[in-house]
């Protein structure tokens, strides 16, 4: 019996999880990976540090090269766009250099990730304002905030960084002040990145705290650490517009407290408000969406076209607290729901797992963690009745030197104690101990079990009473009061 | 109706933390707390950072005051050994000052605690020569290494410290070279504490690998890094003396290699081979005894007897893998159980909680942790068919500085996959990785459900696939092998 292929759309973390994993499970299946730009398997997340010059060289954070793929018997093809899929004949239409072709498939993941989104401004045709959503962009801004004899291109030797817009980056005038526009973690990162390259740096945020996705806890703490290293926050500020012709020049925003319009004079601006998920390629095939408007995949990836998956920043996942569709575009989602759509393709299935929203983000010097549902509407509307506590007790014994404070915030249903969700704020080893939580909303504790514990304890690393152990004691307390 | 006390022998942490919740709990009830010595509820963990210099004052140990437990209600009698329990009568026997006198009680609480076992060394007579297991211990090993001219009595102001003793021992001259017998966690971090006193410190193992209870893979990095910071390491190699008059002179051993005997010569010797539980009380009382020849203790911490409970290092817990009683002496169990057994006896029926024998530990720059059954006789003992991997993964992304290789154990049971254990060792954030594991272990989770946990990922803290996840996906290859 001949099969089709395996057609993987994108060639980041799901699309390529998926293909190797496919390969070694069944090393006869033949997989092909259509990529429509240069790039392959890269480290979104570790642009900002690029960027922060932590990091000397923008090959550092690719992953899987296009060798290694071949030598994974992937067959790769980049600058190939795929622009439709006809569900019925199990075929897609591809671009490739001015040609057109029909590829045939067995089995078709969707894998085209999503895209920064802008709102009202603009960035494309002024110099100086950025999106970060990809290596190009990481790569440009960096050359940007060079100055023009400093910059060096062996910044991004060794990858397929656009060298033109690379270098008419590095020749204009470096910036000295500059504007994040969105206090979520890509905003957060980039504050870090641009104090760290010597800007004066002003992170404006729509609503009341930044992180909304960490609660109200972490938002005060990453506030204050912000202030601390001189970063100017404007929260309940929202920027309407970018100044400039070919340059920006300066954003112009509103505040709550005074209705009239401001402008702040700036040589850069990064617009990091959020991403969408990339689903046109469905269109009109009559797939069904989900949230946040994402193509909605099952406990195996399968979206509801037959043969058709779909993972990564795309696709939605399973909500381990709510059961329900969940939109939550994050690496390790990604990576391991495109390994396990690998295997089963592969002819071992295998689901792609819940996920619980977990992620963690360093502000400076402070380590935030978030798991589950925090968000008490939310709670709400997925039929929980929320009771939520935030306790702050030390990382270490009390008399061990670099003792910190940690602040936990736990959210309960009331009355059948169940965890629903939590966040973590502290400066010492505050990240990781969001993995207590996570692990403890996949086994659907509720908050007498997890008082119950038995968490690490030694003076140099946790107090007797892990604070996560203290918020679940408190937070037992109130729900039987 | 009149009611009797609830009386607590011993005034630490299992004591001290009944006591305290019995009056939260019932206000109205009368607690009698009896402790033998002069000090209550001290800090053991914390000794060896004190003698190393990290922490200025020995009273920073100190945690709940006379004069708050006073506050609390707690009837405190210090320099009071109860020396009889009678458990058809309800009554204890009481010495105090020279006198003898009996008190009832309507509940009991043996919270006696353990002590440190010498095996054929006897360090009572010899100056230089101590366990570890006091605060008189802990204050005199502090002054007898500082020169006697730097010595400054503030280091243990504010405590009931025995003057005499340390001023004997600071009278004496430095020592410079020491000797630690026992490779466990109070030898390891008495070798760093002595190191960080500028001594020349040998440390001396009966058997192969340092720290037994965390596995091998903890061993080897510890043992390296041990060796790495100037500490000379004998393992296989048990000490069968002290060598000395009054004062210590040299430590003499036999090598596994050559049968012969040795001397070194030291002026300073710690002996921690091991604790036992202090269980002399109920001798003659028909107590069962458990684990360890610990005082057997159900899941609401009631000994054999009648209105008669034990918690801390004197009594077993039920292991939350085999579900059998287990010894585990270990800081968080003794609080947990007390304030547990105060909550019951106060009339708020409540289970002592299960344990996994969770430890970390700090070696240097190393951190260690380890959890449940790791030994794969005793899990074999206790019916599984144990199966074990260790893998080293990043601790960051490998592109971001800092990255340091961490290595995980897991042992899982081979058929079920259920999770039995495992060990964490690094550099970086290591320790508190282990209530993941701990976490799964109390939700009785497989090694396929540990694999598909959504653990943190962000590029500062933890790679895309955190290391638990990266050991767990291998040792479930392992199992289908």
């Amino acid at each position: 019996m001949s099969r089709e292929p395996f057609v993987v759309v994108g060639a980041d973390a799901a699309g390529l999880s998926a293909a190797s994993k496919c390969r070694r499970a069944d090393p006869d299946r033949e997989v092909i990976v259509f990529e429509k730009g240069e790039w392959i398997s890269y480290a979104y997340c570790g642009m900002p540090y690029f960027i922060e010059g932590r990091i000397d060289q923008l090959s550092s954070l690719l992953s899987l090269s296009p060798a290694k793929a071949a030598d994974r018997g992937i067959d790769l093809r980049r600058n190939h766009e795929v622009t439709d899929v006809d569900p019925d004949a199990q075929t897609v239409r591809v671009e490739h250099d001015g040609e057109r072709f029909i590829q045939s498939y067995d089995d078709l993941l969707v894998a085209t990730g999503g895209r920064a989104v802008t709102g009202p401004l603009d960035v494309r045709d002024l110099d100086g304002a950025f999106t970060l959503h990809s290596m190009d962009a990481a790569a440009a801004i960096d050359a940007y905030i060079a100055d023009p004899a400093d910059y060096d291109l062996a910044r991004i030797a060794d990858t397929p960084a656009d060298r033109s817009l690379v270098e008419a980056n590095a020749a204009l005038d470096a910036p000295e002040t500059a504007a994040i526009v969105g206090g979520g973690y890509v905003g957060i990162e980039m504050a870090e990145a641009l104090v760290g390259r010597g800007l004066d740096v002003h992170l404006f945020h729509r609503s009341d705290h930044l992180l909304p996705a960490f609660g109200e806890a972490v938002a005060e703490r990453v506030e204050a650490e912000l202030g601390a290293k001189n970063v100017t926050v404007h929260t309940n500020t929202p920027v309407e517009a970018l100044a400039g012709d070919d340059r920006i020049e300066g954003v112009v925003y509103r505040t709550a407290a005074d209705d009239a319009e401001t402008e702040l004079g700036v040589e850069l601006a990064v617009v990091g408000i959020g991403i969408t998920p990339n689903t046109e390629l469905l269109e009109g095939t009559g797939v069904d969406h989900g949230d946040g408007g994402a193509i909605l995949a099952d406990e195996f990836g399968r979206t509801t076209l037959p043969d058709v998956y779909a993972a990564g920043d795309c696709a939605t996942d399973r909500h381990v607290v709510t059961g329900e569709d969940a939109w939550m575009p994050l690496g390790l989602t990604a990576n391991r729901a495109g390994r396990a759509i690998g295997a089963t393709v592969g002819g071992d299935p295998t689901p792609v797992g819940d996920i619980a929203g977990t992620a963690v983000v360093k502000a400076f010097d402070l380590e935030c963690g978030r798991v589950g549902l925090l968000d008490e509407t939310e709670a709400t509307a997925a039929g929980f009745d929320p009771v939520a506590t935030t306790v702050t007790a030390g990382s270490r014994s009390g008399y061990y030197p670099g003792n910190s404070a940690t602040d936990v915030t736990l959210v309960a249903d009331r009355d059948s104690g169940r965890l629903l969700g939590g966040a973590i704020v502290g400066a010492d080893r505050a990240a990781v101990r969001i993995n207590t939580l996570a692990t403890a909303l996949d086994a659907e504790m509720d908050v007498c079990e997890l008082e119950q514990l038995d968490l690490a304890y030694a003076p140099p690393f946790s107090p007797v009473w892990d604070p996560v152990l203290v918020a679940a004691k408190v937070l037992n307390g109130q729900r039987s009061d």
